[in-house]
């Protein structure tokens, strides 16, 4: 039997976009007292094969991660355009984007969620899983993401 | 021995500042397959203690909260001002605020912030704890917000 709704109401991760990772990662770190992250760049188009409102986009994107307990912070500096993450960047400077969570049988949680009106904005695969951001702003007052791991 | 920083990395609760808590709490409780929170009103002025850049208001919001593991979602309607949700809410219209931790020691959390450049916007009291969000923006990307539980 398939769950109704998303299957889930744990939040794995916060998302920001911001102008600058490695400043902004430096004054998490610093302030919270956390070990300082990674800097990594979304995959390209080839692999990541991310869609803007229906269209592929080379767009990408450097990563940061803190760790904090459940919850994940990923800092987010928009790299080309056009994205989600351009878009806010661009409309209202640094700030928190998205709240996420994790989902098994993407396909089935984008109909749902189109069949409730709320749209698809962006998707996209990294290595291990794949990524999908909802225009939901309208409904809840933010963008939803979904993620969904492969089982390794 | 005093713990340096903030002495915590656990988030604990997401904040969104929205139009009208009734009509976002009815999205998030249909589309996450989530019960339907109560609907609660912050304390007057002379229990809260609200202040707004450091002078007292008699700003207060409208709250409905969701469990979502380790985090709670809070929706929070303003109602009056001055207030750093009727800021945002002014401002930028339905979004995400803050993201908070949950400390011991406010007094301490807070002289710790301000050395560091990072200053309090508001704060007031509520039944069984108090709060203080900080004007993190420029560093962090987001509104910070502590959160002291009283020991029962």
């Amino acid at each position: 039997m398939t769950q109704p709704t998303l299957g889930t109401d744990q939040i794995i991760q916060v998302g920001l976009v911001v102008a600058d990772v490695e400043k902004t990662a430096s004054a998490w770190s610093a302030l919270l007292g956390l070990p300082m992250p990674e800097i990594t760049l979304t995959d390209e188009l080839d692999f990541a094969r991310t869609e803007y409102k229906g269209a592929p986009t080379t767009a990408r994107a450097k990563l940061a991660f803190f760790h904090m307990g459940q919850v994940d912070i990923e800092l987010i500096e928009p790299v080309g355009e056009p994205s989600t993450w351009n878009d806010q960047l661009q409309q209202y400077g640094s700030g928190l984007h998205h709240i996420a969570l994790e989902v098994a049988g993407m396909g089935e949680r984008l109909k749902y969620l189109d069949g409730q009106g709320v749209k698809l904005v962006q998707r996209g695969e990294y290595v291990g899983g794949r990524y999908a951001y909802f225009d939901s702003h309208e409904q809840l007052g933010a963008v939803l993401e979904l993620l969904e791991h492969d089982k390794s």
